[in-house]
């Protein structure tokens, strides 16, 4: 902006480029109360609240991308998000700034300047979830938030059998909510893990990149594999067929959490 | 009560001892959205929740004691409960009735019949609670409603060797919320331990008896030394003081859960 002082009349010149900046976020969220990541119009996001704290540190245009589009109810310990706005501010000022006018659920846990090019969405090579089962008579209430309630017997030799038959690159059709609206279906399953502990199951996948609901349907689909229903090999025959309709139920969104994304 | 075709005329005799009968429960609650364990007008507790339910079962007067009366937000994993009714239903259909009943934020775990004279609170030889700390620099948002956060440094060998002093039987006083109120200060702490992973610590102790606010106090006054505010012999000079104004501040309500009663 022209100083006050300035000699010259005439319009203001436009805010140098310099004056944007570009911060890579880490966040951690409880998705319970946000319809999803993505910005909708009355209902409250974790984007939007992203973007109403920002618009409260930064004058002028914020963008604000995510590295996933988390669905309605899926929880995030290491989202990873690009904010670019008009400032000066250090990047280790701007996780307290931001934390300070965000809701609790949704905290900044690391903040960095960005390499120039950087791209949340674009740039990332791999992501990693978990899904929660909990697998106890009844459900538990402290787990209510994060687990999805499964009780009775559970083969959790036949589901990691099932799921290991996933490994590598194949077309994910069967598995997409959506099939026909992925430009490439081709994903790179890079590591599959079944644990338990106690009543509680853990599932944690990691690809170079999931389709639309890819790890729900894939989760629902070896669930019914570990109850029985189906044999272990149903899970290479769903994949084989590219057919979403052969699938499993999609499992609900509050047992899934993105862990991490991988640049 | 008289049969409609009794000959005998005046007042019907009183129900007969053997149609009353008390289950033993085992309750597991999120105590975020309950006013605590114990019934009280017009806010919604555990206690309340848990006879609500039963009036929808069971006709006439329904008794409920739990072992433990936990505070406005803590939490529960096995809170053993007394419930006496009318009634001639087996345990075994009590868990499922009670369970389509309560709010799903309280879950009937274990449901049996009691052994004669069973008092939950009075039968109770000890109680086993876990307390817990999210020691990251951010607030977890998964851990919001069941850890308290401290941030900085924790010295949590002086944290354990300061709770190891506490350990047998001593007036516990200086940790207790209203001193004055208990008939018998004296408690057996049986065993404390400390456990980090990661950023999470867990606190767990046990003892024959707890004073009202007892653990939630000396874990106050734990994390002083944890912090390094106080050296780890400040706990054992605070409970041979036997005063609560020496003590440290009462850790929040909602890290605490209780996670066994032991008969």
């Amino acid at each position: 902006m022209a100083h006050a002082d300035s000699p010259r009349p005439g319009p203001a010149p436009a805010a140098p480029l310099s004056g944007r900046r570009t911060y890579r976020l880490v966040l951690a969220y409880d998705g319970t109360g946000f319809h999803g990541w993505q910005s909708q119009r009355d209902v409250p996001t974790v984007q939007g609240a992203v973007v109403q704290a920002a618009r409260r540190l930064f004058a002028g245009e914020v963008r604000v991308t995510g590295a996933s589009r988390t669905d309605a109810g899926v929880h995030a310990l290491g989202q990873v998000v690009a904010l670019t706005a008009e400032s000066s501010r250090p990047a280790v000022t701007v996780l307290a700034a931001l934390n300070a006018h965000l809701p609790r659920e949704v905290r900044v846990v690391l903040a960095a300047d960005a390499d120039a090019g950087f791209d949340a969405r674009r740039s990332a090579r791999g992501k990693r979830y978990a899904y929660l089962i909990d697998n106890g008579p009844v459900p538990a209430p402290l787990l209510l938030r994060y687990a999805w309630h499964v009780p009775g017997r559970l083969d959790l030799a036949g589901m990691r059998a099932s799921l290991a038959a996933l490994r590598g690159s194949h077309d994910f059709s069967a598995f997409c909510a959506a099939p026909g609206r992925e430009a490439d279906p081709v994903c790179q399953l890079r590591a599959v893990h079944v644990r338990r502990r106690k009543s509680l199951v853990a599932i944690v996948i990691s690809a170079d990149r999931f389709l639309h609901h890819m790890v729900r349907n894939v989760v629902g689909t070896a669930v019914d594999v570990a109850r029985g229903a189906r044999p272990p090999q149903w899970l290479s025959e769903v994949l084989a067929s590219r057919d979403r309709a052969r699938a499993g139920p999609t499992a609900p969104a509050h047992g899934l959490t993105l862990l991490r994304v991988i640049y």
